[in-house]
């Protein structure tokens, strides 16, 4: 007797050759694939024969039980996030309603979050200590978001900017930008990666005082370096430490 | 005419299974595979065709030139670093030393890194903002970790902590935690994860008082929770925020 499941799997940042060899073959192995639009427009071209469920942004809690739900019915599911399902994604509310369908087991396939996929664009910023904060204000006070930044200046750590911007949220790199300013220099050298793996991937090397003004988006995620960290031909470079080796 | 290249590739956790697909085919296409001995180890029963350079610990400066010399020579070339080359790993080195062999290109591969993998298997740790430190002061004074150490905890943020101890540098986690009691409670959810991927895989759920006195060594990840980690079933488990939207 087979135990229902149900697999929460980290597509990466779009192309299927970024994948994990693991979650490419719990997709094929699955009948039905859910996950936001964007997503499953993503992975639609590479799992053709697969039935696929999308529900709009937001609505995260509606597409985890519609997940388990199929999954409870005894269907062979996968729940799909960008990046890793673990890394600011649906894994954990997975878990936290996953206690309501005690036949299901849930399973985790690993996907490369855009801290690495950007980084890896960018060059090689996230080296040493690094932290990653996400600018959405939607379930978290912003005054937390403006504590943590400054805290991660304060203490030389590289910072991952997750959700700059949205359209309901404009303006909100400026600020972050202008917190930072205030604890350390506008030559800090910062990094922005667009639309990783995807149609228009795009990257830009600049200083923290150029990111202020430059426009990003929801698909943008931004790196401010530490005081090491160096722009070396082009790409944007944390060194290993502090004390040299040579 | 086909231009030099040296490709840098993290193998992620150790599994071939958890590679990124295109890690995979860039290992295969290689010709010579240069790495840290214990991961020469761990890739090459998956490609046994290949020549396989191994270095001893520590010893990365010679690793990385030792790697470009051959990319230089016209061989194809794969470093290889455990998770992601980016996270901790050998690729800034490599831009760095890369300048001195101008015609040697450097590709860099995506991988897995052990905040990722340790976290699928612990449940899902890293819903929320977070920052990874490594406790090795190696390179960096243990007085700026112990400051990160803090302002991670005093912001609420999940901390993985990445090189928790290793032969030369026992009692660390236990020094790490005494930092961490002195911020928040005894019985914030922690988390273990030990060989990841690799045979003796092992993981536990812990509180902070717990996890002080726990041994540990330089093959496990360390997840200390936020104020909103539960252990559910067993499992850690980060909210989403800090506003229900249930």
């Amino acid at each position: 007797m087979n135990k229902k499941c149900l697999y929460v799997v980290g597509i990466g940042p779009g192309q299927y050759s970024d994948m994990t060899i693991k979650s490419a073959k719990v997709l094929n192995s699955c009948d039905v694939i859910v996950g936001y639009t964007v997503y499953c427009d993503l992975v639609r071209p590479m799992f053709e024969d697969k039935k696929f469920i999308s529900t709009p942004m937001m609505k995260e809690e509606e597409r985890v039980r519609l997940a388990l739900e199929e999954a409870d019915k005894g269907k062979k599911v996968a729940l799909i996030c960008s990046g890793d399902a673990g890394i600011y994604g649906l894994l954990g509310l997975v878990y936290e309603l996953g206690t309501e369908y005690p036949k299901v087991e849930i399973k985790a396939s690993t996907g490369v979050t855009a801290a690495i996929s950007g980084g890896a664009v960018l060059g090689a910023p996230l080296i040493h200590d690094f932290c990653c904060i996400s600018l959405s204000n939607r379930l978290t006070p912003f005054e937390l978001i403006e504590k943590r930044l400054r805290a991660a200046a304060q203490t030389d750590m590289v910072i991952v900017l997750y959700n700059p911007e949205s359209k309901s949220r404009s303006g909100f790199l400026k600020k972050a930008c202008e917190i930072l300013l205030e604890e350390i220099e506008e030559e800090r050298v910062c990094g922005i990666a667009r639309n990783i793996g995807r149609d228009g991937e795009d990257s830009q090397v600049c200083t923290l005082a150029e990111l202020k003004d430059t426009p990003v988006d929801m698909f943008s995620t931004v790196f401010v370096g530490n005081s090491s960290t160096r722009n070396i031909m082009g790409l944007m470079v944390t060194a290993r430490g502090y004390q040299s080796e040579r």
